[in-house]
């Protein structure tokens, strides 16, 4: 089980790109809206009450939702950052640079799908399904790359 | 009363730049650590329990404690992002980028007088003798000011 | 009583935002135009003669307006940094890194709602009835969080 | 088993503190030096005959170690920017900014130690014993700030 | 011989740019796709076979391809940053802060155009045809400023 | 006499803003296209022939125009970056930041009609008429603020 | 006359860099602080009062010196933004994003001797002395570099 | 024969790497001191004279020294921003955002033996002794780091 927190509604499309890669990869997923500064409480009561093995936590701005998700649980937290203002750079920076003892591992700016592809690596340390699922899905990834490949190679014959 | 919150000690020197100022304007202070990531029930149990009027929160890196203690008053929170990475500016946007609906009032990185000078100008509000103090304050600054340039403007005389 | 300045008519949007929140919470307040740099005298007239508790200035660019308002008065002054050119971040520069002596209250870039928020949490330190209506605030923020967590958390469900 | 792959061997110290937290939860660890770009058949080498379940990979610059490892292998990559030119903002973004389909999990800028937290994290999911380290680990974070707050509120005590 | 690779076939556009110029110069090329994390065998399969006397590298991100192919040939190779997220700047770091040892040629964000010009430069080193055509390329910018200047000059003119 | 020197002819918008305030001022100006890097020789032409009094420069990117005009004259050279790329960031470091002993005077990101004032400013030191038409200039625009605060503050009276 | 402002004592090794200048350029200048923060009235003393032809404002962080000084003149202002916190980029946008119908004429970070050689182009404009000056002066810039190529050539030559 | 030409004698440091690399491969090389800025003249003098195959262009602030050598040859120039002020990011935009139609081959902050080595990659594109210089530095590069790996990783044992 993973369960995505967005710090917004209007995260939800970030969020969507993660839950499509789960889908594909059959892992059990929650999506819950929830603000660090907003809801407290409501952050304190999902990640408390959660089975979940990976959190994967998406927010804009001063990007505090992943730090305070990762305040409460040992489980690895996922920190995605939105670009909204200044590029994304404030979330990002928000996202990442965790002081020492409490970290988040970031992706991307705006990276859902990435978060989603972390945390299904995450689970195959013990999950030897995952681990299939994930090598076919890099399989995937190349035949799409090679398949480009030859339709760029040859449009561009000179 | 004032709370400041340093969200690590080695914080410390900026603090003692706010509690200065707090001293020579004989208002109440205490000075606490407690990290936004670390100890989260610290923070909470110190903003709860407090009759502060004003919070200042000192952080570096991801500066998350401004905004967790926002999360759990609705007094004024003052932010002070320290200089640790990135010559600050990681705090900086952590800090100042909240998002709507949840403020913090952000001073200049390292800025701890700044942030005692804030909170006292917030009670001076309803506090004629703070607001004295801050007059005078101001009188000596002004005073300092014009004493280097008589000083500066006599040692370039050509 | 709250007095708003925007250094350019084109920064109206931001101060509709703070007004909304003050109507909201029945706060007097007045909007005006004034420029630190092409209208310092008009700035001047402003502040002197106001009997407002606290000042938002809102500018864009080179952000002096903030800084000179401070300088006029030991009130305290929101500053509203504006996105014009370089995503904002020149605006929020000028308006945050305040020299020692004379702080402004930096929020985000185009917070206006938040310094409007900002303000009242400063008059709630001797307001009863605004501490009650941020009390309220704070609740209907939360409720519309919950509200969209329920709506997000059953879209999503799997 | 982690592996943890430097760049060069000047980020050393940055090594060092990962592995002093893995040390303390007694987890195996090796300790590489292979460049991305100046050997990597070495970094082939090391990530295909791993049987690591997970790797940290620390890098300055434009740091593509990180990338490159996760290029390798479907198992979690925690990326370590480490400070070397502009205040480490290039090896950032070089190394959270990945592209789709392949993540990084990336931490602060010069966050050994959070690597390997990170990494324990992830071992956790099947391990209650390393769960169990990460919970006393908090618990003692958790004692050090406690400590430290009674250190520094006594000693400012007014 | 040249050989263009985009890490991604949405990269086209900037390709493009390059083989316009290279037609323009009647010098031989071929464009690939292949990315460096998700297609490292064909990266590697693309420049080891490959009698292309120069390479031109286009990527958007954490731009990583030119290093990846700069590691696997000693010819010069051109980064090409293209911008996508934070203006381009994660990309052009990415791109041009090689470690020591192995350089990247790096043009400005999206400037396929100078790879290619570029390129013809590094050929003309012992062509002598291709020298002449860069001194008729010159010329025809001359020409196209001096025409933009009289057309301009006359419009304004007071 | 002043002479605008555009980089590019599609710089043209910002040449404008600066014709419209020299027009109002009834300075004489002529308007030229010419590339530092592309036609040296034009600007070496234009600046060594011209009688003008203050150049104006204005370019985009890695803007070298200004300091190229500056490196062949002793009047002022006033610089006008251009947003192009990376929000105009590379313009502004590359006009600004000139080495000792040749000056650019830098105005704002795209700011061509403040560039026309400081150069009627610089004119006005010996030429009264300028001096009185920058008198007006300036009651006009506190006038346009005036009316802006009275339109704004009675439009929002609460 | 040239009147220096700076906004602080500790801004004087700018100052002097300045002032060295002139005295060689044997331009008479007065020497001042005066912050726009705490003593604006100071600043508008020195400014309404003064017979000078141009002014340089010196400042750091929130650099509003030189924009609060061009306010109250329409003589040019020479803006010198000095490093303080975030490597001066703080101060230098600060200084030079001015708005429409307000230019400052902004030089490098720290370039005291930047601002007074600019300075004295403009007043060039009218005094074929100081024409002459600064065309010795720049006579004497390139013998120096002259002395040091042939300096440097010979070291290195193989 | 490799031109390398620093805009100051400050530069000195980043030109020995380069020399160093060139000795190392026996490339014959020149070291010049001129300034784009102060002496265009003698910039134009050593660029139009020589008969070099390479431009090396080092300099530091407003970095327009490879953009005006690039505009006198069609041969290519490398650029080595140098770090000076903020961090060299304002070198580096000034070198390598060249407008389209005069590129520079720009490497990374201070990376003068990079410089050397892609010089030496260009020359190799004709000249065979240079291409087999070339891959036993790389073989030395990486034996460098096998050793540095050996060491390393005993050092760690765990």
């Amino acid at each position: 089980m993973i369960t995505i927190i967005m710090g917004s509604k209007s995260d939800v499309k970030i969020a969507e790109k993660a839950v499509s890669i789960l889908k594909e990869f059959k892992i059990d997923y929650e999506v819950r809206v929830a603000s660090a500064h907003r809801t407290p409480e409501l952050v304190e009561e999902i990640v408390k009450n959660s089975k979940s093995k990976v959190f994967i936590a998406i927010a804009g701005l001063a990007a505090h939702l992943p730090g305070v998700v990762a305040a409460m649980t040992t489980k690895p937290v996922i920190a995605v950052p939105v670009e909204s203002k200044l590029d994304g750079l404030d979330a990002l920076l928000s996202a990442v640079q965790m002081p020492p003892g409490i970290p988040a591992a970031c992706v991307g700016i705006d990276r859902g799908e990435n978060a989603a592809i972390l945390a299904a690596e995450m689970l195959s340390i013990s999950d030897e399904r995952i681990e299939k699922k994930l090598a076919e899905f890099r399989e995937n990834q190349k035949k799409k790359i090679f398949s480009d490949d030859a339709e760029v190679s040859s449009l561009f014959k000179n």
